[in-house]
């Protein structure tokens, strides 16, 4: 019989389609046009006429000779023209590269050059970073685009033309032909660079449907949702949240800085029910003035990630009316991959209780096919009895293609049929995976990844310093920040605000030490620093300024 | 650039996995393995236990050698074995043919073995049927297990061996082999048959996948929904929601038979969510006695499909606090895969005017590609007028594979790049389709399909009858029954009664005429019956019996 079901039974236009989730725009412009989609400021967009906006700049792109495979990067905050952006430029057949505002010149550079940039839109706000990078390229430069945003008043123009100049060049009618491979990229996300330079990761159009689904089933979003963007679009697609409010036919409401008064009022006026961030945002709400707190009376979800939630937050939040669930992920994954799904039976438990459950990373998304904690030996699961320590590793439709022109890193991270995420963790009795520490050394500080090592060459430039290492310390209110030990050279006598400067002068700011501590540095027999113990010297020291 | 996106970024074991609904089930039964998945009588199952039951299944099936592309017949009702089908079945390899237990030996028969069944799983309440079909197969017979449902005690064993004993020599930690390929078939479901003999639609696993997904996202499921199996899974296997039960981490209330008094205690005891029914399965429970209608004090979603739901339905599910939502689809779309997606302004409109509004087969799902209305002489889309005719058309992962060993058929229904549903329609203004006409005279009495060239053979079978024809006529209970029309010998005088014996002794009860009309059959020139004509008249006649 075997060959009945082998023949006559291919597959044709009518009984397959590649997975895109710039269906999920069509389909809300077509069955919900006068349903609000964006809202900024007093700009009000439906989705007919987001969709036609999105048709326009992919048309636009294409006048311009962009097309298939050519990275469209994008320097901008949660304005409405960074939402566009997720549908126009895939339309186009392009590549959107969603650029860390936080970061500095060179890091910009560097990506601009890597992902070989056709196009950049960028914003007044980050014209200086824009302007200082583009020189430093060492490829072609891409046509810059600036998006005028009227309610950011400081910044110049940097680019060629105007967005929304740029969008009336284009065709609001203009039809994409047919994805040729749901398999084709869809966006390339530059990780923070643990070890050298930062990794292009490359998603597809197949993982950004399944995973904008993905958010919708794993949360419990009900249709029409109104979604407040305190999560930056640039962090793994805003974990594919645009193209989640898509096929929710929802309403996104943009956000051009975190601000708590802000984003009170915005909760209250539009009836927000879902957001998500790291925990510094959650901790700038539950600190607001209660003023600004003031009239929540309806139910809101939120998703924390990038570090557990303390009970602290989780009570903070309670209170406030907002539920929170714990995820965890990369941007290899799409952002989050792990949901620490909740049990009925938890909540009869205490607060400290539910923090200790709930800060778990927990068990794989419903649309990710698999999540295990593999020995570092032998490559098997470890039993689960909460001791046996391994590293995390994913498998599934919502992990990234791999990394854009880097084949050995993305093999070694493909190793043995896995995503080999770094991260160590134990499983507990009950299934969830905890994590017990970042093989990477990896510091989390608002939600941002600092690489240690980032941070100890550029200390390592410093003349008098002999040897320095860079540890995590915990931080109120960043969650974590970067503290250096230093070893100096003989007879060196440099300040604290010496090296402070110094290591302004050549990082991010969100990645410049808030601690120096001079003195040796407990290193092993084989010459390797010890940094466990300067984690523990570093959590009874003081921050500076 | 292109080629840097197109090299070193393959599929592999970690990026990539073949889409199929059994990773639900292990998803369901790892994070939630104590919370309740079947309730049947006094059954209670967990998400753990099911899952073992199913690789039970798929064990037991391996042992007896049967694997990939095989087909496994189910002749049940709504029982936890039938569910238990859906995954075990699947989970071997194997293809699942649910069979309508409605339907007469011969055409049970036919479909065994044109399925060429290499085991059939039957009932007590079926074993007439089976006992019958069985050796009026001309293939080999298939491998008969009895499922004993201790809830019915009439009919007998058929079988070789029951359900439960087959369960127990599988191993209840088989591990199923990886799927090959996510386009592989996993169930068959035999169409009503228009033309001729029924036509074997094919499901492939993606389908399966996305559209138990697409249930919970575009019905709003939340999270551990409570289902009530009013909706038989022998149709588009339950419209695929055994799938998307696991999906969803639910519950499914498992039911023998539609019967109002126990499906209002079910969802008092069990606080039932979500059902899904013909317009006659909504009218029972609105014509049911008051007082078993009493106590119903939470929200019940319900989806309504075969016909469109009238106002009377509407109006008396709002009264007993059910929201109706009406969906569209075919055997060969997976059930619905158009909904009548509900806008917020209609809210505000009389019921007259709502009860309109909501009849039309609406909008694509969301999962779903495409839908349209193409006019019949050059297969373009008609324009949103409400005026021109044209045929609906599916395209998408929500559409079959094929009709198996029937590539003719196939490629009839897939030419222009679309599946063609046979169905005449208008498109609205605001983008929603509407029925006007079933090009093919089907009749669908009780959500049921009846052929009205199948019920004409069997009349033209009958030694007096000259010409016959059979259109549907309205029916308050059923929706439409059959109306026969006869024109008989010269001289031949049968009754009423005699037709109705001579077709329940050929066709299953449900396909019989309720009515019999004697006369000439008006006729077009070219000898052609004008049905529209007798549509007409049979609007005005009297059922009998």
């Amino acid at each position: 019989m075997g060959n009945a079901y082998l023949s006559g039974l291919d597959r044709n236009r009518a009984n397959y389609a590649p997975l895109t989730p710039i269906s999920f725009l069509f389909r809300s412009a077509d069955v919900f046009p006068h349903k609000t989609s964006v809202v900024y400021n007093d700009l009000r967009q439906t989705w007919a006429e987001t969709a036609e906006r999105c048709r326009r700049m992919a048309s636009a792109l294409r006048k311009r000779g962009i097309g298939k495979n050519d990275t469209v990067s994008v320097m901008l905050p949660n304005i409405p023209a960074m939402f566009e952006a997720h549908f126009g430029v895939p339309m186009a057949g392009a590549v959107l590269n969603t650029l860390n505002t936080r970061l500095d010149a060179d890091a910009i550079a560097f990506m601009l050059d890597h992902g070989e940039s056709k196009v950049l839109l960028t914003d007044r706000e980050y014209s200086k970073i824009v302007a200082k990078a583009l020189p430093m390229m060492t490829g072609p430069k891409p046509l810059v685009i600036d998006v005028d945003d009227a309610s950011f008043t400081g910044g110049v123009f940097v680019g060629e033309i105007e967005y929304e100049a740029f969008l009336a060049e284009g065709d609001p009618s203009f039809e994409p032909e047919p994805l040729a491979d749901e398999w084709d990229a869809i966006s390339l996300n530059y990780t923070s660079g643990t070890t050298g330079n930062p990794k292009g990761v490359v998603y597809h159009h197949r993982g950004a449907y399944l995973n904008a689904i993905n958010n919708i089933v794993g949360w419990g979003m009900p249709p029409h949702s109104v979604y407040l963007w305190t999560l930056p679009m640039f962090h793994c697609n805003g974990w594919c949240f645009p193209w989640t409010m898509a096929a929710n036919a929802g309403v996104n409401v943009c956000l051009r800085r975190v601000d708590p008064k802000l984003i009170f009022a915005l909760m209250r006026e539009h009836q927000v029910t879902h957001y998500c961030g790291a925990p510094i945002v959650h901790g700038l709400l539950i600190n607001a003035d209660p003023a600004d707190q003031a009239g929540l009376d309806h139910k809101v979800e939120a998703l924390v990630a990038g570090a557990a939630p303390p009970a602290a937050i989780i009570e903070g939040m309670e209170k406030l009316g907002v539920a929170i669930t714990h995820v965890y992920g990369l941007t290899e994954t799409y952002g989050p991959a792990s949901v620490c799904a909740k049990q009925k039976e938890w909540e009869s438990e205490s607060l400290a209780k539910r923090a200790e459950l709930n800060a778990r990373q927990g068990v794989r998304s419903l649309l990710q096919e698999g999540i295990d904690v593999l020995d570092l030996t032998h490559f098997q699961p470890v039993p689960h009895d909460g001791q046996t320590m391994g590293e995390i590793v994913f498998r599934g439709n919502i992990v990234m293609k791999g990394y854009l022109k880097n084949e050995r890193a993305t093999q070694e991270s493909f190793a043995g049929g896995w995503y080999r995420t770094g991260d160590l963790a134990v499983i507990e009795p009950d299934g969830y995976i905890k994590i017990k520490d970042r093989s990477k050394d990896i510091i989390i500080s608002g939600g941002e990844n600092i690489s240690s090592i980032e941070v100890e060459d550029v200390l390592y430039r410093h003349k008098d310093v002999l040897a320095a290492a860079v540890v995590a310390t915990p931080d109120e209110k960043w969650g974590e920040v970067p503290c250096a030990f230093l070893e100096l050279r003989e007879g060196a006598t440099p300040t604290q605000e010496e090296f402070l400067e110094h290591c302004r002068a050549h990082l991010a700011r969100f990645k410049v030490p808030k601690i120096f501590i001079f003195g040796p540095l407990p290193k092993t027999s084989t010459g390797k620093i010890q940094k466990f113990i300067l984690r523990e010297k570093a959590r009874s020291a003081e921050a500076i300024g």
